[in-house]
């Protein structure tokens, strides 16, 4: 069994990602920490008890971060065109959910449980880095006690989708993700490079809403505002970023990654660029050397990750 | 015919295409400008006059720049290591070469040109993009008399080769790369997606040498330095960055490129590197809007290439 700290803003495609987490039978999902992104910290942790409540979800969900870790950043406002209003597609979530947040921030929730497992506490991070980069700016030697990190974020050999340079999760919080990429773990990304190539048509999705029942029908229904915004660029279907780092987690075979360093940019055009200096190759000293080898996938296997992700979603609940 | 300014810092690559613009029967060379980079501005411009006397090249010299557009960036020493001391691979070019540069500084020598064929010349430009950003600078208006600008720089879904951001030639003036592809003229960039694809061996050239005589024969004989530099990276062979800039004229369909305005970054962990917004593709308001689209090559066919570059050395000599 995979224990796994879940990182997450939901909005619409982290919340398939947690169904998937809840429901697949080799993960252990230990808790559930919100950050900010998609919507307001308030917004997303609401979304988070309202998943939880929904789907039956035994973890905790902890609050985290409200703004970045440089607190002198510009804040830019919420993604509402693509995830609604209140995060999940406009369904209608209540105002409040009556279910207790964990009482530690979304760090300390993170740094106790890790310690509570040491070596064996995957982070699957698919939001802005922020609560990675406050544990471990508070105790740095978690790095040492973590399994993994599965981050989804990030643009390499291809353009980002808040500028041509920039990924959101990371152009959310540059200063953050470069603490995170640096730190010594290891850290898998799985960014644009390999999650725009993944689509699930809504016919792919509605089918598995009827073979699943009523925890996939909501997902479907929550899913249909971000299905309209993303018709205009892929057509029927939704990019299902953050599943893609989770299915990672069960089924690397899946994708082809590329070791070496990796920076964010900080500042300036490129604010918020994912830049990797690939092992082996040989460039004059930069801002890149004597740091920790991170994996950035490069190549994924689309049809199969969307199988993974249906036998989880839909088997599970007929076993 | 084609009429050519080439702006050049020969260095070895640098005289490949030198004598590819000379002896191809298409092309018109009608100046060669000189500007710092593989060496200093005085070796790059002595360089141009022994090449010029050795080949028996008509055009002339103009002496370009010997420093940044922005001078208070710091000067980081010349890739002897790549070049030679000499810039020419250490064959023992005279100390000074008894032919007259041009009187006109580079930027000067390229208004004058350009405004005397309107809509006629090309600029390949393979070294440091300063030249040409001072000649924007001082006439702005040439921009609309240029026929179109071929750059060799950059690296825009690969890594660079002085840090993971950025190329050699982009890195070496960003500011100045960053004024030439966004002034309202064609710009075309051959960068490191293609040009590091394009490896002659060392039989290739040594061949052409036997076939081509004396000419190709000083050509093979000043990039034996260059190769043995290559033979750690790219195995018995010569990266020819700059000829692929020159190739790119005649026969622009060995090329695949992709549209969109292009941004250079300027300071910071990323300084010189190159980022497009490539056309067609939606992202939040950014530094990238409002600005020509120019040219990026995505692909090449480095077989066919090579051809195009062995019919001008070879054939042309016995035609
Ligand atoms: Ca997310
Ligand atoms: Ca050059």
């Amino acid at each position: 069994m995979y224990k796994v700290i879940y990182d997450t803003d939901p909005g619409v495609d982290d919340a398939m990602a947690l169904l998937f987490l809840h429901l697949h039978p080799d993960i252990d999902l230990i808790g559930v920490t919100t950050v900010f992104g998609n919507a307001s910290i308030e917004t997303t942790t609401r979304n988070a008890l309202f998943l939880k409540r929904e789907w039956g979800i035994a973890a905790p969900v902890a609050k985290g971060a409200g703004e970045t870790i440089d607190p002198s950043r510009p804040h830019a406002g919420w993604p509402t065109f693509i995830h609604g209003e209140d995060g999940l597609g406009n369904i209608g979530v209540p105002e409040t959910i009556d279910l207790p947040v964990d009482r530690r921030p979304a760090y300390r929730f993170i740094i106790d449980t890790v310690r509570a497992h040491p070596g064996e506490v995957t982070l699957i991070a698919v939001g802005r880095m922020t609560n990675l980069a406050l544990a471990l700016r508070e105790s740095p030697e978690i790095a040492g006690l973590v399994r993994e990190v599965i981050v989804m974020g990030g643009a390499f050999d291809v353009p980002g989708n808040v500028t041509p340079a920039a990924e959101a999760n990371i152009h959310g919080d540059p200063e953050a993700a470069d603490i995170v990429f640096t730190a010594p773990w290891k850290v898998t990304i799985v960014g644009l490079d390999v999650t725009t190539k993944t689509v699930m048509t809504g016919g792919f999705l509605a089918e598995m809403a009827v073979a699943g029942g009523k925890d996939v029908q909501l997902l479907a229904d929550l899913s249909q505002f971000y299905i309209d915004f993303y018709k205009q660029r892929v057509g029927d279907g939704m990019v299902i970023h953050d599943s893609c780092a989770c299915v990672y987690l069960v089924a690397p075979e899946l994708f082809e990654t590329r070791s070496g360093s990796v920076r964010v940019v900080c500042g300036g055009l490129a604010d918020g660029q994912t830049i990797q200096k690939p092992d082996g190759r040989h460039f004059g000293p930069s801002a890149w050397d004597d740091l920790p080898s991170q994996m950035v996938c490069t190549v994924i296997q689309p049809e199969k990750v969307l199988q993974v992700i249906r036998t989880a979603l839909v088997e599970s609940v007929r076993a």
